[in-house]
């Protein structure tokens, strides 16, 4: 697998307009893209930081991933996402060959129009990691 | 503040010899080197990525940080350390102005020769925070 940079880590927060301005005033980062990602119950907030975006993500739905996700473990990472080149379905066949358990088996659309999948924390050693490629 | 970019991500494992092979022949990352901080009771690895590095942390303590982290949360994100430019001792006063609970009041060393601190998560959203300075 390719791998050129960490795309974005994913972060879940109860609330964007709390959590923004702490990442505004104290990190000095710049919000530049609010975007809602109904089929995964969520709204997002980017920032870019060097190679890397930090993704807020805050729960439109209790019963979504990141509602359930806050409320068993409260705010934190919840994933991180790799930059993967030649080809996304290619990364997800190696990963299956190799033994690791997807959660996608196919590339879908995630935030920013990029093609995404999901690999299991069970087979990341406790990482929910995810697959980026544009 | 002053970020330029994720330095690192700290990631808790239970064993590093099983941990590596996972980063080495799925993500085909190279770990350049394996350190122990006896201070935080700790093995790393790290993997550079792009701008960031992957510092995977291996227990050498069950009364330790990632040892007790490992036993009440599991393998998993521990920190993520951004880099700071301007000096950290400056950056940890900014921080304490604007009522972030610092872990370290002062700069300390860290792995790689790196100056250090630590924000607490309870004023972060969630995220154990690093500034790192070199």
């Amino acid at each position: 697998m390719n791998i050129t940079h960490i795309e974005h880590i994913g972060i879940a927060v109860h609330a964007l307009n709390q959590a923004i301005p702490y990442y505004e005033s104290l990190l000095g980062l710049s919000c530049y893209a609010i975007e809602e990602v109904a089929e995964q119950k969520v709204r997002t907030a980017f920032f870019q930081l060097g190679q890397t975006k930090i993704e807020l993500l805050e729960s439109t739905d209790p019963d979504g991933p990141i509602g359930k996700f806050l409320e068993k473990k409260g705010e934190g990472v919840h994933h991180i996402a790799f930059a993967v080149e030649g080809g996304l379905q290619l990364a997800l066949d190696q990963a299956a060959e190799q033994g690791i358990q997807l959660i996608d088996k196919a590339p879908r659309k995630g935030a920013e129009g990029l093609n995404i999948a999901f690999l299991h924390p069970k087979s990341t050693h406790g990482v929910l990691t995810e697959l980026c490629c544009k």
